[in-house]
């Protein structure tokens, strides 16, 4: 009877809050011996790690920081960062990882707006933090991680400081809702937003991955997706629960990733399709595919099915997943069915370019007519808004409840992407209902680079969309009105851009003439894109 | 800022209740063609299984079945049983499996102990049933599952009836720590307990369960554990995530399931020593290992070295696992070490027989010395009792507030189980601090068999402890007193006990003379274990 079920409750014994930190704390007694890390001539286990995190944990609540506090690190995927990802929220606090290829105002802006109250930072990024610093007009406290390729110091203690501290005792969160990171977007409708990572949610994700990727036990991954996007889509959760060797190379050169591959004999790695495809590249035609395959995770954009073709003749076994910061990454994936394998290699790529399906840790993927509000039907033309719903949407935008409600609207999270869903329930993106150009596998802002044209003086009107783009897939291509008897050319405005934002935001092709508009002034965007297609690949 | 963190809330877009049903509800979709059935000649696909759970469930609900009832089975593993683990708790019902090997007392105990509204029964088990209502002198609602092999019908309607419903919705719990299913102890200390397991128990414990046997995507698992203990280790809800194929014998004869194993291909098991024990005395000893190896989870009993050795030659992988009902099954595992493959068979076997260590969704086990409240040094000397904390501890006993308590005494579940602790962690289960004999993987309570002895006219003083035997592991031997003047024979005590519990309790041994007592007059069991384990094993 219901009243007697109910009657039980929540004891330490049976109900202890999800956070991944468990998973270092099991780690380091049941892999104690194994490698965790291998990075140059760095080996160390995962006993050792564990130590070394809540070293660095005991040193930075030496220098004050606390539950709630933000710890802002700029950083290469080299073992520090990965470190980082489990002694900042021992200590109750939240860990922002900085996208290290932002340009100096949209740090300043991230380092102000996330109440940071000290960043760690690889020495080579002192200039941009420097840099950032200025535009504030005030500093924070710099912890130095000096590397061995390392600059000059800038803060006043190193990381190697931090992790000399007695390691502290293991002390989980009382509250799985407890913010765990920061991942700010790259602010596709203007500013940055901070997307709340919570221990609940990062738990369910980092097990969620294992049981659909298919993780064995010790798998040897390495750590090419940047872990300050989504933090790492999670991975360096994950592999601590089966006791992976983290290989880390710091430069993420094809050469460098293709040699740790080799040489450490990697079993796993996620990395962005353009990734994929420099290594395709990069690869001696005639060298031997993997074998065993090395199995790959990709997402960030659509892989072209070339690059797919490519990465299977090398031996990679790629499986594209889809998601966005405000998942966690991944909520979909291109899952494998037995009967594509008696496809042709193309016919088996255009079916891996789909984003598939839901990973189990995934409540609901809709995809919403948004005039109707229904379901599209399944017939892989009718494009609708997808939507999610599940433990790993994030706790919230930071300091903007306004924002938060708009993406939760009527219980779903929206995630501005237009797919269609083919019959057999697998989802593909169509197009992007918001403008983002994704160039490299990073999301471009193209509100964010007109804001840049606006500012300068021959400049009346500006839109930028993407263009095809052989390399990079998506490039800026900007459509500019000039004021009257105002001259500048392409070259010049290229200059200009990339003086006041990150060189890979800057447009690669400008386009002079009237810009398209609607009754009431609106830029028809929808042409331009098809113009910019028109031009063709940018050469 | 702490205050910024708290400030984002729980939404329906972002917090979901945790539950297997989830689990359903996405293989329905994503493995829809698959098949996830094999029984004899049937076959269903995930998405005909979703859709008969919900079926079931709508026809349970026209039967009145709803939030916080009490749904009994008596049913060998077959497909129904499987489907009834996601169709009860699709209502909010609770889920009651009942081993099939009780004997009618204490049947009718747990129906009446349970509220049970309703009893699902395959009619092998009518005259069970029909005793225990008997015994009751009231009866219950029963659904007859029909099975190919039956027996006449008993109810008044068939689980096929129930099946004939159109599929409900999938409505998953509000709340994740309602009840799901209800598990009763075999009763160690008297009485069987009703153990509450509830959603988000069983899902991290399935999450879980892969992670740590890295479970791969579609594997065929030959269903042998009897899902009416701990619901078949959590195992129903695992397959689901990864879209299994459930391969169901229903007779669970060595020659059967070697017949299944060979015929489907079968790649995972889960099984007690005993029926690998069986299996390897049953096989062709000329016959080819499996190859692949099945991977076996093992647990119940610590399996002999020996029993493990011939395994290994058959081809199969055995993972020992350690855990109780009170904790959804396994909660320790004896996690493979690669400098153990360089040992001698006979020293592989020798390490497979530890209990090992933490599952990944177990936030702690230790080992307790009773005396001093401190965990016991690692040297594998040391006994100690085994604490267990995390969300796969029962949610608390149905309707014994007390016994609770009792087991969750200072914010730890205590396992009554004695253990050692080895330099590697390991942890290693030397006795049993309540008095169970685990027979044939099935737990007899001393204190039930004494109970039944103490009810013989002759009998004056009884204490039953374990006997080694060779084919159950350990058998009931019985120490009794005559009163003055009596006279009876082993034989007739034997048949008077099988006449009172079920024929796997009663005692195999007794032995005749005066009990060793302390001046207090309490019994010295461990006098009696040494002379149990001095007659040698049972002929």
């Amino acid at each position: 009877m219901r009243q007697h079920y109910d009657a039980a409750r929540r004891d330490d014994a049976n109900y202890v809050a999800l956070s991944p930190l468990s998973f270092l704390k099991r780690a380091e007694l049941v892999y104690s011996g194994r490698t965790a890390v291998t990075y140059g001539d760095i080996r160390r286990t995962w006993a050792q790690t564990g130590a070394r995190c809540r070293s660095v944990a005991a040193g930075l609540a030496a220098l004050g920081v606390g539950p709630g506090d933000t710890v802002s690190v700029l950083s290469p995927n080299i073992p520090e960062l990965f470190e980082l990802h489990y002694a900042v929220p021992l200590l109750g606090a939240v860990l922002n990882t900085i996208n290290t290829r932002l340009e100096p105002e949209t740090v300043a802006y991230i380092l102000a707006h996330s109440d940071s109250m000290l960043v760690i930072a690889d020495t080579a990024f002192a200039p941009l933090l420097r840099a950032a610093f200025r535009l504030n007009g005030t500093t924070l406290p710099v912890v130095d991680i000096v590397d061995a390729q390392a600059h000059a110091a800038f803060g006043k203690s190193s990381y190697e400081d931090l992790a000399a501290h007695p390691p502290m005792g293991w002390e989980l969160p009382k509250d799985e809702w407890q913010a765990l990171a920061l991942n700010y977007t790259s602010g596709t409708s203007g500013r940055p937003k901070g997307v709340i990572y919570h221990h609940r949610g990062a738990y369910l994700m980092a097990m969620g991955t294992i049981a659909a990727w298919a993780l064995p036990q010790h798998p040897t991954y390495l750590s090419v997706v940047p872990m300050f996007h989504c933090n790492g889509w999670t991975h360096p959760w994950s592999m601590a629960i089966v006791g992976a060797n983290m290989v880390f190379t710091r430069d993420a050169s094809p050469g460098k990733l293709l040699e740790a591959m080799a040489a450490h004999r990697v079993t796993h790695m996620g990395a962005a399709p353009i990734v994929l495809q420099m290594l395709c590249d990069s690869r001696d035609a005639s060298a031997q595919p993997f074998n065993p395959q090395i199995r790959v995770m990709t997402a960030g954009a659509p892989p072209p099915p070339a690059v797919l073709e490519k990465a299977a003749q090398m031996g990679l076994n790629v499986m594209q997943v889809y998601g966005l910061t405000e998942t966690y990454g991944h909520i979909s994936q291109c899952l494998w069915q037995d009967e594509w394998e008696a496809l042709s290699a193309s016919a088996r790529a255009d079916k891996q370019a789909m984003q598939g399906v839901a990973f189990p840790m995934v409540e609901d993927i809709r995809v919403v007519d948004r005039e109707t509000g229904a379901d599209v039907p399944r017939d892989g033309l009718t494009q609708g808004e997808i939507a999610i719903r599940g433990n790993t949407v994030m706790k919230g935008y930071y300091k903007d409840a306004t924002a938060t409600a708009a993406a939760f609207k009527s219980g779903w999270f929206w995630s501005g992407d237009a797919a269609v869903v083919h019959p057999d329930g697998y989802i593909q993106i169509r197009d992007r209902l918001k403008d983002v150009i994704i160039s490299g596998g990073e999301n471009i802002s193209s509100v964010e680079v007109e804001s840049v044209l606006y500012r300068h003086p021959a400049i009346s009107v500006a839109a930028v969309v993407a263009r095809p783009h052989p390399k990079w897939g998506e490039s800026p291509c900007a459509f500019v009105e000039l004021r009257e008897g105002a001259s500048v050319t392409e070259a010049e405005i290229i200059a200009f851009c990339r003086a006041h934002i990150a060189h890979f935001k800057a447009p690669k092709t400008v386009v002079f003439g009237l810009l398209p508009k609607t009754a009431t002034g609106k830029i028809q965007k929808f042409i331009l894109r098809a113009a910019a297609r028109d031009l063709g690949p940018h050469a």
